[in-house]
């Protein structure tokens, strides 16, 4: 039943050669990790007059063109940066493997961290704002957000378990979509405002200045308006996902990704210059470009369409990255193992599951509200932007080569700027929650430096030395094996155990714990109605304990055990077919396993008994 | 940290002899089984009125009477009838016990059902009676109305959880406190009217009437009334709890508790009557009584937080007798056996804690509102006061003897009325809620039946024939023993796996699951720097499967497996000492064995390695 279910959903388990069918290449690459980031170049524009209109009014259009020169700027550098981490890292892992790899393990892990936390919060945030807009659309559907969030975000969950391929195909065509239409926007916009065919508009809200410009104003809007960068590293991350030779595709990708992003976050910029747009609530900027543009036409709600498509598609990078991330942060030790293994349809399905677990939770406690959840993010992309760079800077001074200096200038530059922005953001946004950000982050980083740490300590503890091997041979290291069965009753159970426990050893006793005299003598006479020289030990239990006499027993003079051999503990077990039969059977031999387990030199030896359905048994009784 | 937690609540593990200490005699029993019973008492006159003053008005006193008389004649029925079955039925059990000797399994799972349900309802129905009276006290506490119901459950929980002895010492004094005051009151309040120092006072309400008297109304009168009678099984069910002559004990506290039951009931009837007291929204029928009988004084607050007391006590008789009928229940094997298994200070804990959970799930999700529980009570305990009458009356009818006819015939009359009170109550009460009761009773019955099947079909699975036993022995029967150790990597844990294998077998063969080529050179390489002559089989598993490839393997040509051999498969298990680490082990493990455990001719052998504290092995490495 389940796992038809699973079949139906995921799809039937892919061959291990199967992965090279599962990597994409350009075509299908670049919607599937732009899509975070030019969901967000759509309201980058907007964020910055966020900032500005309030405080300087008219002026804010203006300022508004230079800080989106210095956003363009900055993903010039940025492009460049990750353009030459692609080169130098075809395992993926960017942010991650780049300062491992050049600043150490710590600072390797707090990228890793700081992306994984960023991931999570994309997934939730873009699913949010997406269903924000689907119901501020449509009133009706309003009480329903959190239930629709979750949906979504279970269909998003499906599609990325079924594999690389198929979740490319399936989230792609919104992307390109919303990047046609952004673009012939664009054109049409500046064209109609060129010709004299469309005006600017009047300001809605009345455009007084309230203060001064200050370097404040400006770095704060110049944060505000980085969001359109974040998802720019998702490309760095995710290489190994690509067709050989995978860190061309890679790369043509990442280019292709900025040059969407410098067309279309310029472009919304220039546009919102030209009709004097400025933030309303509940109509966002990009919206009222649209209407502006295209008119109240069958054009305008195509776009607006997929203007929510793309950013609930954006949800769908982070399943890209975080997955990847994980199973190479799983490699090296730092998360458990379990992230690395691929699932039946080759995807990382544990990175996957644990993706939407947090998302999910996210959104049910911030009741997928998007002003909650906001503050949250960028903080973490852009920790990660810096120790990315910074790493850079210190591998071209360390492997030096053409240009290297320059190249080290670049990456210094763009180094600098992201930690001014991860401290204007950390400044800004503290109290409104980027404060829980700064907290988890090295509460989970000390969590994956002490997974490491077991991990090594589990290696050392494993690891067989050349020297053990010296002169050592299987067949003379035996144990000298010892068995104990204990009997609740006599029965065919019992019998199996008893034959079976003869099999494997000579030092066979049979164990009994009784709680009253009668049931001692009732065992003691049933036991001795079977053929056999094994010892039955019945022994008194005053508090109605079941393993302590046993292993007192073990403890005891009385047994003649010596230290390296190994007992054997047979343990029978029902196997029953429907639940409710489970829960009534095998509770106990599983606390007497669990407990036993804790010695070293005992073996739990579980020995199964099939049920035949009960029908079956009666029926035959009765026609015997 | 758990264990010693535990210890604090609940005490120290009691020893099996302890068991006569812990048993009561009338002093201690009387409260702790008439809790219930004399805490309906105090409300069944107004429940009577409720029904009567809406529509006969000032009428409604004498029928109060009339009705109330009627009541106690059926007390006295039920006290000969339950006194009789104490003394036929020493073993406890009440209806349960009745009903299927006399009846048939069907009806004894049946009345045991109605009682089971109807226990679990007194627990939630007097917690929330006798917290809503608190809390409309005090009203601020109401807001927290379902988290003290919670709390209090808990409380009586733990109190059940030291034992029966302890329990009946914290729970016993407001019962007494209650009686006595009761019977101050009334004997206060009729001298106070007969001195003409107290008057009856103006009804609040305007005692008009709105219809006549009809049978249905009376009839509707009695039912409520009946309430009253709740309760008087108890003793007859909880006959093991009692000390040694445990009959002569119980059969006193029954009728000590009877004849209070018709003092407190007929005495507060009485007093309503002279002092003409109706009931008003917000203030009880007794609350008013006690109001005017004593005036506003110490004396009526103390009765007013004994009658509190005693309805939260009222639950206490519900832990007395339910897990000790669903121990009966467990040994007759209509409920899983661990319920007639003694805890550690030797109560029936497991029975406790099912009540509890139950009771808490019905006042969680009825937020503990008495007026929604209501309606499911009292039908349950009236149709097992109808089937265990009438157990009585076919009892008389088989085994005969002195009086018999007149026996039979009181048993007989009591089946009547208890049966028209189930009649009244389920048609009153249909809609209210009585219909979930209706409902479940044969939803649990049915449950009840498929579990005794389960067992017998057992029994006759794991019973051992003499003809079984004819020329068998267990040294001339042992199995062939193949072994499989499952390796996912060379290391100290597998070498301790294969040597243990080579110590219960001559026939071993190691077993390796690879993804790729390069994965199975790579364990091959490692495997030949062992001395061993140990095969180790390597198969490509294309799935990434891990338990198939072997059952593929085991059941292939290529393995030497013939039917009626054992194959015991070797899996090492990490024991380590942090949750954190339990959960990033042992998991595929955990999968491996319940799959195989599905085979019956597969021994799964768990071998412990016990890692050592991460801290100490990187330390020692450091200092080498």
């Amino acid at each position: 039943m389940f796992q038809w279910i699973k079949k139906v959903l995921i799809g039937r388990p892919l061959k291990n050669e199967a992965i090279h069918g599962e990597k994409y290449k350009v075509l299908w690459g670049l919607p599937i990790l732009a899509s975070d980031s030019i969901s967000s170049v759509g309201y980058a524009g907007e964020e910055i007059l966020i900032a500005l209109v309030p405080v300087i009014g008219a002026l804010s259009f203006m300022y508004l063109t230079y800080i989106s020169l210095a956003i363009i700027a900055l993903l010039v550098i940025l492009t460049f940066s990750y353009s030459q981490t692609i080169s130098a890292y075809t395992g993926g892992g960017g942010a991650y493997i780049v300062a491992s790899d050049n600043l150490g393990h710590v600072a390797g892990v707090t990228a890793g961290t700081s992306l994984a936390i960023d991931y999570i919060l994309t997934v939730a945030v873009s699913i949010s704002s997406g269903i924000a807009q689907l119901t501020s659309a449509f009133h009706s559907l309003a009480p329903y957000h959190v239930l629709i969030c979750i949906a979504v975000l279970l269909f998003i969950m499906i599609g990325n378990l079924r594999g690389i391929k198929e979740s490319s195909r399936m989230f792609s065509i919104p992307t390109y979509l919303f990047i046609i239409g952004s673009l012939a926007m664009i054109i049409i916009g500046i064209v109609k405002i060129r010709l004299g065919v469309a005006h600017p508009v009047e300001p809605i809200v009345q455009m007084k200045a309230n203060g001064a410009v200050s370097i404040f104003l400006i770095l704060k809007a110049f944060s505000n308006g980085c969001t359109a960068l974040t998802g720019v590293e998702a490309v760095s991350n995710a290489v190994p996902n690509f067709d050989k030779p995978a860190a061309k595709h890679a790369k043509k990708t990442l280019w292709l990704l900025s040059l969407f992003v410098l067309l279309i976050f310029g472009g919304i910029s220039i546009l919102a210059n030209l009709y004097h747009i400025v933030p309303v609530e509940g109509k966002t900027v990009l919206n009222q470009i649209a209407f502006n543009v295209f008119g109240n036409n069958l054009m305008f709600y195509f776009y607006t369409a997929t203007s929510i498509l793309i950013l609930v598609m954006a949800a769908n990078t982070a399943y890209s990255d975080f997955p990847l991330l994980m199973s190479i942060m799983g490699k090296d030790g730092y998360v458990p193992r379990q992230f690395s293994m691929r699932g039946d349809r080759l995807s990382f399905s544990n990175g996957i599951i644990v993706l939407s677990a947090i998302a999910a939770i996210l959104i049910i406690v911030f009741r997928g509200d998007v002003a909650l959840l906001l503050p949250l993010y960028a903080i973490g992309a852009f920790s990660s932007f810096t120790l990315s760079q910074f790493g850079m800077v210190m591998r071209w001074r360390r492997i030096k080569g053409k240009w290297w200096r320059l190249k080290a200038f670049i990456n210094g530059f763009g180094t600098l700027t992201t930690a001014v922005v991860v401290l204007i953001i950390a400044f800004e946004k503290f109290k409104a929650g980027a404060w829980i950000v700064i907290i988890i982050t090295p509460v989970l980083l000390m969590m994956f430096m002490r997974i490491k740490k077991h991990y090594v300590a589990l290696a050392k503890q494993l690891d067989i030395k050349e020297s053990d091997l010296k002169g050592f041979s299987i067949e003379k290291s035996c144990y000298k094996n010892l068995v104990i069965v204990p009997l609740e009753s006599i029965n065919q159970s019992s019998l199996r155990a008893l034959r079976f426990a003869k099999t494997i050893s000579d030092k066979v006793i049979a164990f009994n714990i009784s709680i009253d005299e009668e049931q001692a003598n009732k065992i003691k006479g049933k036991y001795s109605m079977i053929n056999t020289d094994i010892p039955l030990i019945v022994k008194y239990s005053p508090y109605r304990k079941v393993v302590s006499p046993l292993l007192k027993f073990i403890e005891s003079t009385e047994y003649d055990y010596e230290k390296g051999d190994m007992i054997t503990v047979i343990l029978p077990q029902f196997t029953v077919k429907s639940w409710w039969q489970k829960m009534m059977h095998n509770n106990t031999s599983f606390f007497i396993r669990k407990e036993l387990l804790k010695h070293k030199h005992i073996v739990v030896a579980t020995m199964p008994l099939q049920l035949k359905n009960d029908k079956s048994v009666l029926k035959n009784t009765r026609s015997n």
